[in-house]
């Protein structure tokens, strides 16, 4: 524990793994390419999952559960979504286990074969729309508006804790319209409510866009997303809202009664965002000291930190903690008092700012004749001295100027890291050497983004929602081709 | 909707799945033995969640996630623990698909064969001790206290709804201690909190006692249960907390160094419930009409029917509705107004009896005339008019009778249905006529127990915690061999 970091500068990569390791957020078990969640890293999920159901409930959206396994023969119903969903997939072929002859360990049951495999979910589109066409029947049984919270697994060749696993944990809506300009509402709405989740809790701004069609999810007519920045200026889907248009009701044959009494097909939409998340959060707050959580998502918003030579300070103090952590708690503040006396203050101290709780409160003997307490703020890793009179509201207000804090540093480092390029040779090396999101004109064609791709490794991150508002017209900087407006490119994870 | 199920005499079984089906709680998905969770049976399932959850915490515990799949080797580790779950899985093999030489459909691709088949996991001792293994050096990881929500799978061949599914959902705690002592104390401890739950947010009265050796967890020293007795007489196990002694420890050789500086096993406990607690709810209080939700666990507690005749009338009626809703919400209480004009009071009436609502409010011209309401309880079916002056808290008064009342009923219901046989004749009489509990002497042997069922398909459900301490030593019903107290037979779901 309170081991010191890679830096950033170092090493990025292994500084972003040393912090979900040393501060306890996650590991990979003996399962190639899954994760285990460990205490801490699950506490920050769960206040995710919280605000975000939440949100889902408020916008008209109910829970329900479907099944981990699909049908192989599902994946074959809509053409585009078997093409870029039934490949790196966990496959179920048998259903029973036997003692092996030596009778030394266990193997499979030729016996037991399945008739048809089963697929374990990778999204769950194509199962939930099986399901869809018994519960639609007339207009009155729309808009269906159901969200899940479920694991999921593709199985990615190179892995990166909560970044690129195996398995992870998401959430997927899945909802069914009566029309095409109803399912185009909601795919927005659920990107504004994503973008004020991520903005507002995590402290993370975005942009939003759609996908070019090499991005597009297989199977939607439109992906919308939200797109943002991570420390190394490379780029990180946060998250992603699909029109799918009728493309599910027609493979799978839902149709209704519409309000004309004809037989309609229904208009969809699918939304997701996952535990990859919580590498975006690390990613954009933390520094060389560990890992920097914003307080709306904290497990601990506040740990108070007793300096003592000898039991009887320690009792002096205790009192005076306790008394500031139920001031605390009684205005909804998470406080954890650290009174273990198994490590020294300067221990404590490391091992909290790895961890990344936005506030810690020193007291010492000279703080209880003071009456005065230390506040360290992991964000500016400013020490102030404040006086304990009311101490419960200027904490509040602190973590308030955090939160904010964080959005406003991450906005300004976006801010340096956007580029504009008019010309090939400016955009390789923008990509090349300065890294970020750059504006560039691009002719539309998905050859072109592909052999740009190819070149620089940079994709389009996201076609701004305002691209032929803003009007501005050119020429692809690739192919010279005319260009509606600019698009964003990036490296990404 | 609405339509009429089958009574409970006239068919037990298919009344409980018409339940199931027509109060909208899930269904069969696709996938031979694996259900969908409709949204309405979600909430419900949620709010037993968050109940459960929220105790878990207040006993110290935290929520972490581990893999869903576990390597086939694992399971053999520990030698009982193989024989009871390494049978009946969902077991993965593969790892990718690719396009069938026909080009009609996909097909596992063979080149991706898994080197050691993975295992969709039953329940997960393996890859957490696994785990802990790297979590646990010294006495001060200890106690370590984790509880996981999870899907798991155990293909079983006959399935029914809530109850026996090859997925289901629950949860699983997994702890580890420095002393016997102490991990017991946590085995009893979380029985307890499930005691709790199960009688004071569900309202099913039930027994707690340990299992015998034919029906412990696999892998167990001890396996502590609750028993619930449903309405056909049947018992049904609602919960289990397992001391697993150092067996896990001893197979994943996961030791601490203690307090003395030695190296010793940790010991353990494991303990879950599940989405078979929905059967157990439903069977517990529903009728002949339908479900029948307690109050504490209803998404909708009461629910607002107006009684109206023409658009006037409708819009007075909705502003006395509204107003209560209101002062209703204001004090916790979940409330739906059902103001669509798409259907009748009268079928309105049955659908939300069918659904379980504990309380309706119907309010007509008449009412508002009186300043009365009709208070509807979905427990006694009576019906009584209220002065609307206050009705906040008359209201939330009925409801505490509601919860208590079911209670009551179900604490009378086992009352009735507990039967002591002291001889054999006696005993296969209870079971084959009686049903329900019965209380008999056995001599103590997992031999009897297998031919007890044998002959009457009764196993011993519990051995009452209380059992030696009664000290009413007796002779076994089936081999006259002394018996040093009585224990607790049924026919079980």
């Amino acid at each position: 524990m309170a081991k010191k970091i890679v830096t950033r500068a170092e090493n990025y990569s292994q500084w972003y793994n040393e912090i979900v390791i040393n501060a306890d957020l996650a590991e990979y078990s003996a399962v190639r390419g899954c994760m285990v969640i460990k205490p801490y890293g699950f506490s920050i999920w769960e206040k995710m999952q919280a605000a975000l159901d939440k949100k889902f409930k408020d916008t008209g959206h109910s829970n329900a559960y479907f099944p981990l396994f699909i049908p192989k023969s599902y994946f074959s119903r809509e053409a585009d979504h078997v093409d870029g969903f039934a490949k790196e997939c966990a496959v179920v072929t048998h259903y029973r286990l036997k003692n092996s002859d030596d009778g030394k360990g266990i193997e499979v049951d030729e016996d037991a074969k399945l008739e048809e495999e089963l697929i374990v979910r990778p999204t769950s589109e194509t199962i939930i729309w099986d399901t869809y066409k018994n519960w639609i029947q007339s207009y009155r049984d729309l808009p269906l508006l159901i969200n899940q919270w479920a694991n999921v697994v593709r199985w990615e060749m190179r892995t990166r804790l909560f970044l690129r696993t195996a398995e992870f944990l998401w959430q997927e809506g899945h909802t069914a319209h009566e029309t095409e300009a109803q399912a185009l509402e909601e795919a927005e709405r659920m990107l504004n409510v994503y973008e004020d989740f991520v903005q507002n809790w995590m402290a993370i701004p975005v942009l939003k866009g759609t996908k070019s069609p090499n991005e597009r999810f297989a199977g939607a007519v439109e992906t919308y997303c939200i797109e943002a920045l991570m420390q190394d200026a490379r780029a990180l889907q946060a998250g992603t809202s699909h029109f799918l248009g009728q493309n599910f009701a027609k493979a799978f044959d839902v149709k209704y009664l519409s309000r004309e009494n004809k037989q309609e097909y229904v208009w969809a939409t699918s939304w997701g965002v996952s535990t990859r998340l919580m590498g975006a959060l690390i990613m954009t707050h933390s520094d060389d000291n560990g890992l920097l959580l914003p307080p709306k998502l904290a497990p601990i918003q506040v740990v108070i930190v007793p300096i003592y030579k000898n039991d009887e300070q320690f009792n002096q103090i205790s009192e005076k903690a306790n008394q500031i952590k139920a001031a605390l708690e009684a205005k909804g503040i998470r406080v954890k008092f650290d009174d273990r006396d198994t490590h020294k203050p300067g221990f404590k101290f490391a091992e909290w700012e790895l961890k990344g709780v936005p506030l810690r409160i020193a007291i010492g003997p000279k703080d209880l004749e003071k009456g005065t307490v230390e506040l360290a703020r992991r964000d500016t890793l400013e020490k102030s001295f404040y006086d304990m009179v009311d101490i419960e509201n200027k904490i509040a207000h602190i973590l308030e100027q955090i939160q904010a804090n964080l959005l406003q540093k991450a906005i300004d480092f976006r801010a340096e890291n956007t580029h504009q390029a008019d010309t090939w040779e400016e955009f390789k090396d923008c990509i090349e050497n300065k890294g970020g999101f750059v504006y560039a004109h691009w002719d539309g064609t998905p050859e072109t983004e592909q052999k740009i791709k190819e070149e620089t490794k940079a994709t389009i991150r996201a076609i701004p929602l305002d691209y032929e508002e803003k009007g501005e017209a050119g020429k692809c900087i690739y192919t010279g081709n005319p260009s509606k407006g600019r698009v964003v490119f990036a490296k990404a994870y």
